[in-house]
């Protein structure tokens, strides 16, 4: 049987990534021992980390007034990392609440400087299912902080907030899956386990100039410029994960670059969505402007179709598509290595569901 | 050829568990999906979690006294961590300056309270050879710091200091190489790199009573309760790094547990010194008393060897068997999974390079 893996994160990864990996578990550059064993300081591995950067600078434009770097702890360390950084005590930040990370990051920045909570979508049940417009930038804030793609949700920015400051985005599940211009961040971050990789890495691009403005005392493996300084190795860094991150970057190479899977994300998703449109037994839980390409969230209109729901995808393959706790229902994350037939067998099981009940 | 892999870290795991690992990663628990794509919330990974921290406690012997945390940024991010969570601003700590990573534990640690170093066997060269004895706390110290095992000098603390305060120690380069009383620590913290697993995993052994006792406010990440109430899994851990972790410490089990393999590691460490003692062309750089059984470091007498021996030992197969950069010459990391016969490798070639000189 075809597996179908519509986790959120970790998530499906290109498959001949995934053969890559495991054979240099095995053996790495036919050194006679594996990617796990071989030293960070060696010939051999240091040649990966310089390679990630190069290749992500290339497929995403990344220009010489940033700095990227490798590092550790998820998005969730950047959400006190970033202010740790760049937020004096007495400096404003504007924050945008669309949804569990988001008010994660600003409950972090809470304890580096003042926060402004520019706009919220937050609901009175606590869940979130749109992204705000007209947004203005607080005078004088340092920076606005958004979460570009809501994997909980499943809402995500189609266009950017239009301000004259720095914005600071939680990437961690659409970066390198749509076209975006870099030059309008202050600080891109994510967590590689979506799109990028495995999980226990994370991909910090942050303008340099922003650095070296705050005058607290940060501890050498939060400053980013030890990071900066080091070429991400200041310590041993998580080498595997970058190994293989490095080894997503080449297939996205060998596959059209950002622009192609762009164009792939946005057949995939409107396909997906036009079925929950079309099949009176599901629904969708976004409003349609702010649907996200990467996770397709929808719940069946009747409660108790659920759980026979849920029964029939696990009988066709499909892995982790149940909707996270707070929203119900199901949802299908369909990464960049998530092929147009993941998308078909799902559209599949509706239709099959839906005449299995007629 | 063999190949003998002599890295400091990352450094040679037991092939069975590479073996493992790598059919994961391919495919986890006959899923369809390898172990790299899974959800850390999922049925198949959950149990990783629990079961490599039921393992590490039973091997140990940890009591419930203690919490035992999986979590990211290696031992330089502990270095902040540890006195962030327990080192009050007014308070105390004594910190014991064998080698490198002590004194950038040192340079952390002054950040969150007063330290006092009780004993540096730093020389003038800015090298170390040895561990200092007779130690007595500060009267008041909160706990005192120590290196277990210096990766770099190849030095080890044989005793430890026989004091009334906790130790917090970094093992990173010999947990789980020998039997140690758990509870004469407040704190043990590991890099998963050498003993352990691959790099971006580190392990938090931490006295419970030790936290909640200092009141500056913790960023979320680094605070350790988060971690201990969530069972590590607060966000997306370095899930791979767990799982590799898991089959290590299960190798561990079947060869007999921590007894069999200090009784192992001390046979081959002996059976290697034996040989740089003996051999006229080579010299140890530690004081004997010191010597490290994980990290053996030796210099040829007459400094022109030094080209010639590196050459011979790459035509064996040697892999990453040169000294740190401070020390020059050679170092042999003989961590658990390296085999007795990668020691009788090396002491034939240092035989044969003997012979080829007479």
């Amino acid at each position: 049987m075809t597996t179908w893996n519509f986790s959120s994160g970790p998530a499906i990864l290109p498959r001949p990534v995934v053969e890559k990996a495991a054979a240099a578990v095995l053996d790495f550059k036919e050194s006679g021992i594996g990617v796990l064993e071989c030293s960070h300081r060696s010939k051999r591995y240091e040649p990966v980390v310089a390679s990630a950067e190069a290749r992500l600078r290339k497929l995403m434009g990344i220009s010489d007034e940033y700095a990227v770097v490798f590092v550790q702890g998820g998005a969730s360390l950047q959400f006190a990392q970033i202010p740790m950084n760049i937020l004096g005590q007495d400096d404003v930040a504007d924050y945008v609440d669309t949804g569990t990370w988001a008010s994660k990051a600003i409950k972090e920045a809470k304890l580096f400087g003042k926060v402004n909570v520019v706009a919220s979508t937050k609901k009175e049940d606590g869940t979130y299912s749109s992204i705000p417009t007209g947004i203005k930038a607080t005078p004088g804030a340092k920076y606005m902080h958004i979460t570009s793609n809501n994997t909980i949700f499943g809402t995500q920015w189609k266009q950017f907030p239009d301000v004259e400051i720095p914005l600071v985005a939680d990437m961690s599940s659409d970066i390198c899956s749509r076209v975006i211009d870099v030059n309008k961040f202050g600080v891109i971050y994510a967590g590689a386990q979506k799109n990028l990789g495995p999980s226990g890495v994370t991909v910090v691009i942050v303008r340099k100039d922003l650095l070296g403005k705050v005058d607290r005392k940060i501890p050498t493996m939060l400053d980013y410029k030890t990071h900066i300084d080091n070429g991400s190795m200041f310590n041993t860094p998580p080498a595997f994960g970058i190994f293989v991150l490095d080894l997503v970057l080449q297939w996205l190479e060998e596959n059209g670059g950002i622009p192609a899977m762009e164009a792939k994300n946005k057949a995939k998703a409107a396909k997906l969505y036009a079925e929950i449109d079309r099949n009176p037994l599901f629904k969708g839980t976004v409003d349609v402007a702010d649907r996200s390409d990467m996770n397709v969230c929808f719940i069946p209109v009747n409660k108790e179709h659920e759980a026979p729901f849920k029964a029939l995808g696990l009988e066709r393959g499909f892995v982790d598509f149940t909707g996270h706790r707070s929203v119900g229902g199901f949802r299908a994350s369909i990464y960049n290595a998530m092929p147009e037939a993941g998308i078909d067998a799902m559209i599949q099981a509706m239709q099959d569901f839906e005449k299995s009940l007629a």
